[in-house]
């Protein structure tokens, strides 16, 4: 088995713009029936006085055309910070589809699960492009809100970046690592939406943070932060406004996404929602005046696509 | 994260009963309510003629008291032998219960999958121990059917080994193996069944082998082979003339064990079933007389103890 260390895996997380378009090539094949994802596995890790302080997610993919299968790890424990310790860690491995032996074991400390997760929600961004440059928003102040702000600027014409937290101080220091930009860091979510065309939701609520009465015309909301079913960042009635309604991936979506929320309050059905997959191929076309909401839970075949990549990279 | 390989694991393989009674300490946390198991992962693979010849199954845990969770991973190619290699490969990772780190590696190639089935089904036939030595019957004629005569015959007084298996130069060859046993290759199962008094079936059938018209009162019947919902072994009729019926895990012998084609055939109902772990606590008493089936389908947790018991005897 091949053990490549973070510090051969990060020259290669540059390529902004490759690892964008093998992600996108995942989400098409994921959509077109080529994708083989069981449902992922979830750990909850709680303190002794039961408060959930921790999880872990094991996602698995195969997919035609791939050498190689995939078994991602990934944890949260959010207690890490308090320890100097960050957040969130992880790795992949590659196995041989064709012997099942151990290939590739890359360590990556949890980055290519937040990497990958940058570039899908560049890609649902993306799906806003248009001839004037857009406004983003971003709700949240940690590792993935900045990745985001990063990854959507240099995929699309992004004029500001508009920046909210719970934590002010931290949104004034994301504020400064992002000095590139033109970031403003707001009051309340609602002078957010009201300053952004994009809006991405980058953080681990389990209550709603971006509510419908702050939604108007022309709205293109990019949700990834709920990754368990305890987890939600948008008003579910926001999902009865929308034109468009985006899943990576649908059963996940439902099983423990925003849209799962919206689905159980009865404000939509199943048959609303359109795989990611379908609209990066076209299938879907946003207009000035829609409301879209794309839901991003984190896809095996995202973890797949990057670690075949960035191997191929290495080897290269 | 700690890498240890095959050759550091082996030698902590020869304390047979140190491992057996992890093993049954893991099944009787169990049967407690300490251990949180995920439903297990299954990936399957296909040939292009849409044969199925391989499988991933992944299975994760947490216990009470162990200071890691774990992640398995274990593969079975069933036409790698063709290709000079083995069948089984995997390896067992274990992280941080406090802070989700990865800790340790066990690059095992699937050994501590098959040691720590080997040590269950031990435990397993161990229930029917009494004053006068068992027969025992094995079904299959691979790896697995090897290290259960092996561990069972130092488990519990055993005064022979039947087995049985279909290609008849692959039970020879198994009997020359384990020549410093009484071992005697039959022609048949029902010869088999005739010869034991425990019977444990170890082979990846499709169809059932054992059938319910040749057990008689005294059977013990351990069943590991089916790990996945198209796998069976035991003909259902079976169940209905068992006294009584173990299951390592109730709901994973009903989703893919051979018990689950007993419930869907209205054969036995789920409150029939005794999990492993009240059994070897003492709750369950067979006798001379009883018929009783016992069905392992592997648990994650059992993985757990056998990666944490190797890696503290290396740390040692």
């Amino acid at each position: 088995m091949r053990i490549i260390s973070l510090a051969e895996i990060e020259p290669h997380l540059a390529d902004k713009a490759g690892i964008i378009t093998t992600i996108k090539d995942a989400f098409i094949a994921h959509s077109q029936g080529q994708v083989t994802m069981p449902d992922p596995v979830q750990l909850l890790f709680e303190t002794d006085e039961n408060v959930l302080n921790g999880d872990c997610h094991v996602k698995t993919a195969k997919a035609s055309g791939f050498p190689f299968f995939s078994v991602k790890v990934a944890t949260g424990f959010y207690d890490n910070p308090a320890k100097n310790l960050p957040v969130n860690n992880g790795l992949i491995m590659l196995f041989s589809a064709e012997t099942g032996e151990p290939a590739i074991l890359l360590q990556d400390e949890g980055h290519l699960t937040m990497v990958r997760t940058a570039a899908a929600g560049a890609l649902a961004a993306g799906l806003k492009s248009s001839a004037e440059p857009q406004r983003l928003g971003i709700i949240g102040t940690g590792a993935q809100a900045e990745l985001q702000a990063r990854w959507i600027s240099e995929h699309m014409d992004i004029s500001s970046v508009s920046i909210w937290g719970r934590n002010h101080s931290k949104a004034e220091r994301l504020k400064s690592r992002l000095s590139p930009y033109n970031v403003n860091v707001m009051e309340t979510v609602s002078d957010l939406c009201a300053a952004s065309d994009i809006i991405v939701t980058t953080t681990p609520a389990t209550s709603p943070l971006l509510m419908a009465a702050d939604i108007r015309p022309g709205h293109h909301i990019v949700a990834l932060g709920a990754d368990s079913p305890g987890k939600i960042e948008l008003d579910p009635q926001l999902f009865a406004k929308a034109d468009f309604v985006l899943a990576d991936d649908i059963s996940q979506c439902i099983h423990h996404g925003d849209i799962g929320h919206a689905i159980k309050a009865g404000l939509i059905s199943e048959t609303d929602i359109t795989s990611l997959g379908k609209a990066l191929s076209g299938d879907v076309e946003l207009n000035k005046t829609s409301i879209s909401v794309v839901d991003l839970t984190g896809l095996g075949v995202q973890d797949l696509a990057i670690a075949s990549k960035i191997y191929t990279d290495i080897l290269a």
